[in-house]
């Protein structure tokens, strides 16, 4: 059970993902220690290469090494060589080249992580979000969290709600929810599914009421506001109050129903803000801690664990 | 004596500013060492914001940071999820989430790190400049430096001359001073003073000979070429020519005067460039030096220091 | 044998050299170990100041420092005090006094290392590039790659290929091999050889196939794309067919021919990318790796070394 990348969830299988969330789950009490800091991966080095900007993401995954005590070190779209116009293969090469043990992609591409672990046959890649794609560490986060609230995931009924349609989150939670059991329900309005939606192991719904009946985990994707100008939607306020969830509008969930966020919020458009404020029912909190136990186990299992 | 957060001088008394000063001062020989490490903060995490840029402060901080083992996270204005949009709020519990122990935030608005201080309730929050309000270490770092050359700061007549109306520097200075026993002048252009400058503990003068008369400190502020436009001043030539400081400008001063200036200097304007060389009378790169042990002991006081 | 920086390989001896070139190859082990970190710089620091981005370069040094357990602190043109105005000596000045113990800079200007260096008479500084004067340690790894393949520097044959004119590394090799007792060829289009060519110990060609002829090594620079529209060369297909160097253009080369390129490449230009992948031919992640192992060695030069 040993990969050489972590390129989606769509390919692991349910053992492979209860590995890695117990192995987070481990993890997480350090983060949350007063002295944060295991010799694990003393010696090595992370790269993060960002070609869209995330502070949240690369923070994450920074801290995560730096906990493990490896060396990090960061490139970003406007200072990478990205700006001499060097290929994605030479950058991989070079950074190959200077003995770098790791690799953290962020790239506007869908297939670019994949790509790039191709470039580098010996080292491990690690998929930080890739266009539309996937973006399977933030999916191994929120199955974490629905786990620790909710002691499984297999049998729940966790809806999607938001741009499906060009989220890579999205993409990772179905395929991850779906080898774990869960029922998962996508909502959205009909522009923002995606054309392929019925082939994925999901039910669609485009009302939001009818979706969240039930539901025992909702997981609220963040409105890009730059899309109102390309049709996707007529208006953010028409939006917001069509598909943005508030406690009223969870009146018919799972009485105990949860709510997650990947961040960052439009707090008032998507998700009302008294909401995600609410400690009985948002963990996005919860979900960015786990986020940082969840790289650690994913940065251990391609790089520090013995091999099998 | 222990505090959440340093927001500002304002509100320290005289005994915490004494203890910030003696520790920074037990600290200072460290910054000087072949070997730079001590392992106080080993395991802690250290994230700055910076919403406006400055290397020298940014780098200050995480050489202080460093210097005592902690980890550092560097987050800027354009790195930043501010690029999405995301509220100081929500990136201030992100961050706290992921383990962050401490936060030095530079804003361009007053109050905005008092703000982040109440977003994070337990962990420790440090201002490195807020709009015109505050910058306490640099505050602090003058301070020590004075203390240094003089032995002590009580007595003494300090002036601080330019443009105190957009000077968190100034703002901090008086504070701090007027604590530790200081007389403190105020010399500017009438258009560059704040409107309450006589509510200040303060005396003010609008004429450079006769507020640098017998002054033991002078501490000369930076002007910001570009408000020139904003008719704050008539013209570099002419500011230079009435504010600017030359050793004879300081003919009528103490005869063993000090010069401070909290960098980046524009030579030749607001300090006369053989002034700002002049081992004799000018301690500008003390002030750099005495910087790294203040930010050392504002970092051990709020992080490293056990609790009373 | 020590010196407080390296600011240019035309001023070195083949003695500093042979130095600098075993104590590379020494410490190229450390790069391609599965724990990487020595304790060699412990508590030093090291600041790279990038006027102009370069992320392999910067990231070279800093895999090199922090290998050798140093801080690093990364100044870049956008980020650093430049956005202020802050001149290069007081930048110098202010980094000195906050304990920074040895300096990395490229800057556009030729010259601007030295400069640097005569602001800090006690730190090394190490020039990453300075405009079109000296790339000194991209000159040594080409060296240190010469030598491991070929055994030897001494009489071989190496031809540096392109855009002399503005190129740094050009002239660093030029004045590295010289020293170290190789025949030096430059192959370019007269556009693009500077005015002085003919005092340097080298021999110019402005035909690709008469100077290729015979040579053990090729060392093939990168076309700046952008000088294009300034009428350096007609266009780039007219200068890949020129001058671009691929298998055939090798036709009358050594047998045992082998190419080198400082990188980024421009893949179907300058270089063929089939020659670019040829591990018989072309030693172009070698020279990255080196790349790390030459700039450990000039630390260690610098700064770690006992003095003699």
């Amino acid at each position: 059970m040993r990969r050489k990348d972590l390129l989606d969830l769509q390919s692991l299988g349910a053992d492979e993902i209860t590995y890695l969330l117990d192995t987070a789950q481990s993890f997480r009490e350090i983060v949350t220690r007063p002295v944060k800091k295991v010799p694990t991966l003393r010696g090595k080095s992370v790269a993060t290469l960002f070609f869209e900007p995330s502070t949240r993401t690369r923070t994450s995954f920074e801290s995560a090494a730096k906990i493990m005590s490896a060396d990090t070190y960061s490139l970003t779209g406007t200072t990478s060589s990205a700006v001499k116009g060097e290929s994605l293969k030479d950058t991989m090469l070079t950074l190959d080249a200077m003995g770098i043990d790791a690799f953290v992609i962020r790239h506007g591409c869908s297939g670019a992580a994949k790509l790039a672990a191709e470039y580098v046959p010996n080292k491990p890649v690690i998929n930080a979000g890739d266009g539309t794609h996937e973006h399977p560490t933030q999916g191994l986060l929120d199955l974490l969290t629905i786990r620790q609230v909710k002691g499984r995931i297999e049998g729940l009924t966790v809806a999607i709600v938001g741009d499906i349609l060009h989220s890579r989150v999205a993409r990772s939670n179905v395929w991850g929810l779906a080898a774990m059991g869960a029922d998962v329900r996508l909502i959205a309005p009909p522009t923002l599914l995606p054309a392929d939606a019925h082939r994925l192991p999901v039910t669609v719904y485009t009302d939001l009421e009818a979706g969240l009946e039930g539901v025992d985990v909702v997981n609220i994707l963040r409105i890009q506001l730059e899309r109102q100008d390309s049709a996707f939607f007529p208006s953010v306020r028409e939006y917001a109050r069509l598909f943005g969830v508030s406690r009223a509008k969870l009146a018919n969930a799972a009485p105990d129903v949860t709510v997650l966020h990947p961040g960052p919020m439009n707090r008032g458009i998507e998700i009302a803000s008294a909401l995600a404020d609410d400690p009985e029912i948002a963990v996005i909190t919860d979900q960015v801690t786990n986020g940082v136990a969840v790289r650690m186990a994913v940065l251990f299992w391609l790089m520090g664990a013995p091999p099998a």
